[in-house]
């Protein structure tokens, strides 16, 4: 039998603890969506279709069995209509759990056939998340190590552009 | 590629909590070993071989792809001589995640080829646990529906044993 | 002595997890004011008056121990004009725990007269918030079994209005 | 309707922590059982009819709407024979609510007609627990403030008996 | 060798629980730098000059090692222009602690010369944030001891000076 | 002004993690005392004169003002004669935090001139306990990397002595 996960998240921008994630699911099931929230209301960093080409362009060659999507609506019709039987969350804190929670249980009940799975960050990705990414950036920190190359090189080509 | 994932525990007894566990680990793994831990140090309800024999009746016309054994020693020792890439916990709580995760994290570091899996425990199990339930049923409570009926029967059995 | 409770929230919408609160409050005290925050802050998706109308058609039948009420400024302070001893909060998870705290303790210096009674929500009921039935709701999911019926109507009502 | 209910524990020795969640219940209830646990598995500071009677001479003139009791087997059962509504329990922090949280979810289930009520400590008292107060002043530590003048009196009373 | 920690925040305003850290920190480092986060996104109830002017009024004559000063950019930045060993945040609950983690794990990672050191707030100040202190002041209810006479009295200009 | 801080534990075994909060410590305080708690109730791995000895190998050349000794009886009263302002702990993880709350909250009542100073592990250690330390050793796991390597060789020592 074949299994399919997804991996939702808003990925604006992908960091290295994202990619941990990634790379423990592979480990798990013969193919991993990552599904990028089209999420109209929030101003993003880089757009969707932005983000479906720097993901495809740092996971595709490292990731054999991923694949990028978009997706809006409810996770749990997208799944089904995927052929998933399984959400990947990544949880790198007691305030994850806690935030994942009802949302796990809410999607049962919506759907009993799509089970969320919880990974455990690396713990040296523990504290990384794409917003203090965003604000250490925005302050001129260095986020090096913490995003893919390719991440900080689109980063950085923002700001130029912004000039 | 075939998946088969490690539930480990003492299942002294099992519980309707562990039982929900295992169907939600078989609907994401094509073998789900059940693996009873051999802890000499303790002084269990039911030894090691009733476990085993209980297990397989409860556990075995339900879940066909469920085997049931036992281990001693490092747990990710015993997944590797499996052959199971993941082991799978459930999760009931705050305290449940806390208590895990420096078990997860060592058993990574211990080998990073085996993958802890956190499956949410169904809301209605959220409170049962083997102790607790050992403790209600010495107090004459009813544990009726937090076990599988077989269990209430051999726990009871016990007791007019022990008179 | 006549004890009589508040059981302040928005209530925007009602859910079964209210409703499950405010049951184990009627067992504990003669009378329950169901207490609706008037917070000209926020855009609710009810107005005041329409959840004033709604909580009465739903809650008054079942619970003739229940009163509806609005209230604004400080809730210690409303307590005190009610002559209630005891305000009641629903407990979910440690996140609502921490939230509660300090706010307990706040009312208790304003009004040490006044004692914050902590219940626990049923678990089936220990995923359920507002905010979330909305956002399932906005994206076409099912909230049968998650709100009183009559709020479903209610909502699929303010769909139509809108069309 | 009279209201009453339970305080249980061990209270190996009281302490002010105590002494607040009993005044906090006294404001709620009509009568408070303070019940104290025989536990036969522990060896206590002081025996279950020193305790009745440190209980009683402490909190017999301050609250006279309070009864010292004593219980085994399981709390519920003993909660319906005293005719309890509820079962008073206080919280100190979130390890105090994640312990009590599967004990509540039990009793409701062995029994849905007695609630269970979380009352938050003081603040003043958040740190005071009956085994930290003996680990103190089994020391040489001070612990006037934190237990009852008469407590600070049977402890040293002790003391001096074993020598 | 001489000691320096900065202890940073947006003081608006200055709280009873701040003033017990800087007590402590006091206690503990040769020189306390209170630093003011300069956040043009954010608007604040006293501007930023108004803080500086009563914090040092406030805390100026109390505790001569402290120094009050303002800030931009990464903390750790600012740390090191300061010569600064250690960074000061005060923890009043697990969800401080929570919120705290990840900036502490960043900072380190961004200057591992910074140590960021926690202090537990006292347990009278344990419930006390600016934002609960602004909400209940402007719910009319009084705030006299949970922050310094001076601010109060500066709050209560603020809103004479807004008729 | 000289700065001077305990850090006190049972030591048994040094592990990576003490060490990393030890040199944190030393990065603060002009003096760290490590403090080996000589607790007759519990069998140690090492006897107290055996981890005496191995701290003063292992840290001695790394840390020229670290200074090793033993105590007993209550913590503040210790630190009082050892002319110390602070306690250092590492915390780890929420369950951490949790349980030093109450001993810091006391010992400052105990004496309110020694502060706690909490200290964030760092990452790669957050999981790494004396205890789980020995169990995975018992279980014939590798914890090269975890403690340091005098004390993997000291360990080993043990076990062969036991054959």
């Amino acid at each position: 039998m074949s299994r399919r996960a997804i991996y939702p998240g808003t990925f604006d921008p992908l960091t290295n603890g994202h990619v941990d994630i990634i790379a423990r699911a592979c480990h798990l099931f013969d193919e991993v969506i990552v599904a990028i929230l089209v999420n109209p209301g929030k101003q993003p960093m880089f757009t969707v279709d932005e983000r479906v080409e720097m993901l495809n362009e740092e996971l595709g060659p490292r990731f054999p069995r991923v694949r990028i999507e978009t997706f809006e609506g409810l996770l749990v019709d997208y799944a089904m209509k995927c052929e998933a039987q399984a959400i990947i969350r990544g949880v790198r804190s007691v305030k994850d759990y806690e935030y994942e929670l009802p949302m796990i249980l809410m999607n049962r009940r919506l759907n009993p056939l799509v089970e969320t799975v919880l990974l455990v960050a690396a713990e040296d990705t523990s504290y990384i998340s794409s917003s203090l990414i965003k604000e250490v950036f925005s302050l001129g920190g260095t986020i090096d190590g913490l995003v893919p190359d390719l991440i900080v090189e689109r980063m950085n080509n923002k700001i130029r552009a912004g000039l």
